[in-house]
């Protein structure tokens, strides 16, 4: 015992249980008037500091990391999250670290989650995945001294609004589009479309960054740009209207898509009258997804691959720096983008009509 | 503090880490002679109880339930347990816990485990995933008392080999592949095949007894049974081959298969002359696959559908009646069968030829 005060100080000279002194902590408004005073006077009297500051005095660590767990979406793109967990817990194993997940339904529930599993559950970091432009979680463990790293870079310029500098692994998405599309302009293409989301998700343009960069090196002007640029929601039935549109007005001899749901819509609208992926008809043009989910190697689809073991390795890497205080500030070894690779399927083999 | 010795006060008194401790209970040949000794004799002073039997005397739980993550073998089948996982930790969560992972190669290995993460990492109880018949983890977990709750049947008759009664919950597949056949035989065929895994595994005996139920029942005879059946190992390529096969020598009109994985090559075999998923040819027969993975839906692959968010529901109220102390000795409602349904698509529409 090294003498300082602990949740379970305050909790036995309280008479109380750890729940409680976290509630306190945390959820003030699930406690009764009389508890609170009475454990808020503890706090004071033993100079109980709460998780991140007292954290970083503490030796003993529970070598345990944090990760949200998303709702799987269509099963298709949660794919990728759910690879990322399992190399997560398999490569945290072998450095002696256990992962434990828990759900929230938005930032602010998550970050509502953090008292609760720093000071009962003693966890020692967080993986964040999913970050996005104005993302609070980042801010809140920065305040809190709380080690993390995030799977997915700050979508905001370092500063805007008080975001923090801090260790993060990302996949480049802009270089994976834009090796789907030199691989078309390869096989001759020079009409390739981009069918991606709506513009303000930094992952979704990341990915139409790519795309619109590789087209541009081949001069395609910026009116045919525009023509070959649509922007929807995610899924199978939304990329099969988009394909359905674009051959009708723009006619593209081929696709490259922001997800394995929109590519896999598009194939079904090329491969059939009726918009079944199964049914008769030879391919019209050449199509890549992104995320080479296992649906991708069950159809042929060509599809950009993200490293998942090694972005779980690194990002491990990054934590455990920061658990064994060799960090120091954040430098640009704290910020790691990994290349992803083209895995080239039957799906973007047809060449241009000539 | 109750007075009882903890794994810390032991760990204190001996002046070793908790991890220390651990491994002298859990793996005595990486502690150095001296220290074994030391720690011995302090856990013999105090009289400390590892897991199992002490934890049913503690008050205070961590609330936490580990789970084993296995790996991801072709990344359709395995989205059947993460799915499964999923729903474990949303619901778990609901009731006031949490899910911590780990990993390991074998059963041995995930008996290894559970010690450190019962001494160490104080967790309540586990959930096991992928029974099989001579399963060594149940008897481990009811001989130090630890509460625990298979998904999955045990797949021995109750006392085999030191075997014990324990709680499950499992999803009845052979009332899957019962329901995948009366399906096709109301729309008219008679010569279906089923294409499944070699014998021996519960899980794939279990789905091949449904369907020959339900053949027998329509009086086909045992030798036209012999030729319908096939046992292969799991794959989209195994699946082609065995559907090629059977469509030279046996001529089925339709195939129930014991994954998704299995009907998908199937239905490679059907549609194209080249086992392509998503080349052109009319469909030769009906395919009926098992779990209803995300891949099924993307290409209109008929298949047996496992409640799994109800499965995840059911095991944590089998558990956290064993936590709350009120289960007693298992009685028969320790053993939840779920019934699956069937998910009727585009593969399984065509009728035999008249």
């Amino acid at each position: 015992m090294d003498g300082r005060p602990t949740l379970e100080t305050v909790a036995q000279r309280a008479a109380v249980s750890r729940q409680t002194v976290s509630n306190v902590l945390n959820s003030p408004h699930l406690v009764r008037q009389e508890t609170l005073e009475r454990v808020r006077a503890v706090i004071d009297e033993v100079g109980y500091r709460p998780h991140g500051a007292a954290r970083q005095l503490r030796t003993r660590r529970s070598r345990v990391i944090g990760l949200r767990l998303e709702r799987t979406v269509d099963g298709i793109n949660g794919a990728v999250l759910d690879r990322f967990l399992h190399a997560l817990t398999e490569q945290a194993q072998l450095r002696g670290y256990r992962v434990m997940l828990f759900t929230a339904h938005d930032d602010a529930a998550e970050i509502g989650q953090y008292g609760e599993l720093l000071d009962v559950l003693e966890l020692d970091a967080f993986v964040l995945t999913s970050t996005h432009s104005g993302d609070p979680r980042t801010a809140w463990l920065c305040e809190h001294d709380v080690p993390f790293v995030t799977f997915g870079r700050p979508w905001d310029p370092p500063g805007t609004d008080g975001q923090p500098d801090h260790p993060w692994v990302d996949v480049d998405g802009a270089a994976g589009t834009r090796a789907a599309v030199e691989h078309l302009q390869d096989a001759g293409h020079t009409e390739i479309a981009f069918v991606g989301w709506p513009a303000g998700s930094g992952v979704g343009d990341d990915r139409r960054a790519g795309w619109l960069r590789a087209m541009r090196a081949a001069g395609v002007p910026q009116h045919r740009l525009d023509a070959l640029d649509v922007a929807t929601e995610d899924g199978i039935a939304e990329g099969a209207v988009a394909a359905r549109r674009l051959l009708e007005h723009v006619r593209p001899t081929a696709f490259v898509c922001a997800s394995d749901s929109l590519a896999l819509g598009v194939l079904a609208t090329l491969r059939s009258a009726d918009g079944d992926l199964i049914a008769s008809g030879p391919a019209q043009a050449a199509v890549v997804g992104f995320d080479d989910t296992p649906v991708a190697r069950a159809v042929g689809l060509s599809s950009v691959a993200q490293p998942l073991t090694e972005a779980a390795g690194r990002a491990l890497d990054l934590l455990l720096q920061q658990l064994s205080g060799s960090s120091g500030a954040p430098t640009r070894d704290h910020h790691v983008l990994l290349a992803p690779s083209l895995v080239v399927r039957e799906s973007s083999a047809s060449a241009p009509p000539t």
